[in-house]
């Protein structure tokens, strides 16, 4: 019998890129209830202690724009400190405004993607300055290992979105948004990630998806497109950048994650209750700002409130903390009516058990507290400082049996069969059985490299742990990955438009 | 500052036995409602087709007391098959009579365990011929590792019970019992494990329990001080160890738990609904039996349906589809008022990220299912056919992990710290703050093995894998291993009693 469900052999060595077999995974929709850490009565009370945060401390916002437009709102601006209050009815004008479900737009339609309600939506890693293999080692990312984590993003249909990946560090900074644009835009057709690095660079990008797409300013702007991550500084502030693009994203329709990086013990209080305070009014300030800049901007709320080692200060994740917070923070979003962010994490220096454990009790944080969009799904590693191969396809296994689990389960009188148990009867086996036989091939998962033989045949194939072959998976995309078709016209009109700015000398970040 | 909340360094190197200090690991209540895979009308319609299943296909079965027993209550047995098909309403007499919760004895009273309810009650592998560590590498299982195994279970108070460790294969299996049980009995005090080979084992091992404890035999039937699993012969039908075993732990007052091993696909249904429909019958009949031997004696519905490779017909494990049977499953045995036993699985060969991810998706399974009592809780490899080393600090590690998911997190004003918000204000830290200088002792779960620190000092410190972390772990756990308090004279009764049974040939295994 053969059961390579989706056209992908168990080793790996003859894994072929089969988009079709796996496009099931395109949408994911979660069947069950959120889990629930808090009462209703303390998450209103956490909510309303959130509120008066913004009245009482308020947040530190250090562009005078974002000052201007929460002062032009009523909100009270300290100008000494550069710090809003911020009334509850602004914070209720806002979240009577951000909508609670929003349709990512991608290049192809077919991979559009509604984030909120039960659905949940996945990316993969943003952000690392390393990246990490077992054959080339760890090292400082190139474009070429953003180009390779762009192509892997794109085979892999349970991923729906594309995020950050890793920073290539061999593109100067000014051009480096030209070149992960370009990227997204040539070897992938799901929605691409902007990176809020300064008004400048986020007009750039803006101009490139209409190009590439061949949208005009109009069209681009009354659909989400692309999106973005605005991290709070916590405690209790937003940096120039991020307010920008805050603004920026919401001027232009674009859809903006706020998420406070709230680290309990280090930049949040020590207690769960206390760190998730302080997330929730930073995370509503940064929804105020969005629904100031245009009303109904897409928004979602983010969550990233985790713990740390008391005795060095290194970030902690996937913990139990992390858990209860996520649950917690899920309960928070559909409070205020917001699709939900969280994220697959481990502090894991290699692709170990503790990497994967770490990742599993954050995916059940993030997938059972109802998450609509997961970032960080594929290749997170060393608390978010290398994007690691290896555990990208690691968790690429993980992502599919999540979404097995939510796939329904067969319940006819025909699927229980009662007349396959009375043929079959005591002391024999089902394998032969017609009720087997009619279903063997998509009965179950068939994984990418979990390995179920037994302990003789494994030594005999190698003897590889699950990393191992994940070096092998992750190798066999790369070496078959096709691009999407994508208009030549368009992509050229977008070339032009590199090639004119790169000429202008590109578009510095802001800090 | 110092995070070692349990007296136990991160590196493990000078890791102290402090079984006082995780003390609080010895009740595990999960406080979150069970996960459910189906409607309440699905478990009825399941519960109902078993009922019928048992009422036309019947379970054979090979001992004679048993089909006798049933035939006594108004079952109908086939003489010429050794079938026994069972009316639904012995079902619900059984069903009746059998208790909702179950309180084991264990040798100290402080070990004693309530299974029922929302308690959890773990315990560590049963049952693989082979042990595996990285140092010593993959052999037959001996009374020495078998004796580190109960070491290893005692010190961890995250597990609650004993269980069937690993195969002493260096004893004769006609004595292989006594050095079983008196390594329980010397090495331990928590509540020992059985293995039902028949009879005249199981008579020996209530007599050196009764030694041993220092009880009369009323008094040990009186309350249950070890417990068992029956693992039916799937599909439909009990052996005869497994049947005396049945009847003996029914009539002694001690503990079985009734287990199908209904791997989907094999021995049961393909379907996880029919693979369900043959497990609650096999499980109902076992506990018709316990039930008809003696009305009331404490019983668990075991589960473990999972799948099987359908390539190679090798067994899966934490599978999705291992976690939909396992939710399912307790809801089926909520249906039916008893306890629900389930377990920590992978089919891995090597303590690796398939191990953890596999082993992690089956404790959702279990633990967020509501389960009981769970089996094969650290230390299970190779889908059973080894117990590991590393891989028993590694579940021991999730374990503790889930103990402080279910712990109570503190909410009061005073937790929530909105002064300390207001102290800290933008742009600051909470390191110093008192609302963190009170708490951060206890406030986050202090792990044994997962390591937090950075790239740099990881590399500093060897680079070394989780599960090489867990070798130093056990070592050390092994080499300050002290046993508990036992009394001498009973100690020596057992002895007495040893050497008598094996002067007399001990007792073979009955099949």
């Amino acid at each position: 019998m053969q059961a390579n469900r989706r056209g992908r052999r168990r080793d790996g060595a003859e894994a072929k890129p089969d988009a079709g077999a796996s496009a099931r995974y395109r949408t994911l929709v979660n069947p069950f209830d959120p889990m629930r850490m808090f009462s209703d009565d303390q998450i209103e009370h956490i909510h309303g202690s959130a509120l008066q945060v913004l009245e009482t401390i308020g947040i530190r916002m250090l562009l005078p724009e974002a000052r201007s437009i929460l002062a032009a709102a009523g909100a009270d601006v300290d100008h000494s400190t550069l710090t809003v209050r911020i009334d509850r009815s602004l914070v209720e004008d806002a979240l009577r405004r951000a909508p609670s479900s929003v349709m990512l737009h991608a290049p192809s339609p077919d991979r559009h993607v509604e984030i909120g309600g039960r659905n949940v939506v996945i990316g993969p890693v943003a952000g690392p300055p390393h990246v990490t293999d077992m054959e080339r080692g760890r090292r400082v990312a190139t474009l070429a290992d953003y180009q390779d984590l762009v192509r892997l993003t794109q085979h892999y249909d349970i991923l729906h979105v594309n995020a950050a990946l890793a920073e290539p560090q061999d593109v100067p900074p000014p051009l480096r948004h030209y070149a992960t644009m370009r990227a997204q835009l040539t070897l992938s057709d799901k929605a691409p990630w902007v990176f809020c690095r300064g008004t400048p660079q986020v007009r750039d990008c803006f101009a490139m998806l209409r190009l590439g797409l061949g949208l005009t300013e109009e069209e681009f702007e009354s659909h989400p497109y692309c999106w973005t991550v605005i991290n709070t500084n916590s405690p209790f502030q937003l940096d120039i950048p991020m307010l920008q693009g805050l603004i920026d994203f919401a001027r232009a329709g674009q859809l903006a994650v706020v998420t406070p990086f709230t680290l309990a013990g280090a930049m949040a209080p020590v207690t769960i209750v206390g760190a998730l305070t302080q997330q929730h009014a930073e995370a509503l300030a940064g929804i105020v700002v969005s629904q100031l800049a245009r009303p109904g901007a897409p928004v979602c709320y983010g969550c990233f409130t985790s713990n740390v080692d008391m005795k060095s200060g290194s970030p902690a994740f996937g913990t139990p903390e992390y858990v209860k917070a996520a649950w917690a923070s899920g309960q928070l979003a559909r409070r205020i009516g917001l699709p939900w962010r969280s994220s697959s994490t481990t502090a894991s220096n290699v692709t170990d058990a503790q990497a994967a454990y770490e990742s599993q009790m954050s995916l059940w944080g993030a997938l059972l507290g109802g998450c609509n969009i997961l970032l960080h799904g594929a290749g997170w590693l060393e608390g978010g400082l290398s994007a690691s191969f290896e555990k990208f396809i690691v968790d690429i296994e993980m992502l599919q049996m999540f979404a097995e689990l939510f796939a329904p389960t067969p319940v006819s009188e025909d699927d229980m069969g009662m007349a396959a148990m009375a043929a079959v009867g005591p002391g024999g086996h089902y394998f032969a059985a017609e009720h087997t036989m009619s279903r063997y091939r998509t009965a179950f998962y068939a994984p990418l490299i979990s390995d179920w033989s037994n302990f003789g045949r494994w030594q005999e194939t190698g003897s590889l742990t699950a990393t191992e072959r994940a070096t092998r998976m992750w190798k066999n995309v790369l070496a078959d990955f096709a691009p999407p078709r994508r208009d030549a016209a368009r992509i050229e009109a977008l070339d032009d438009f590199i090639a004119r700015r790169e000429r202008e000398g590109g578009a510095p970040p802001e800090s």
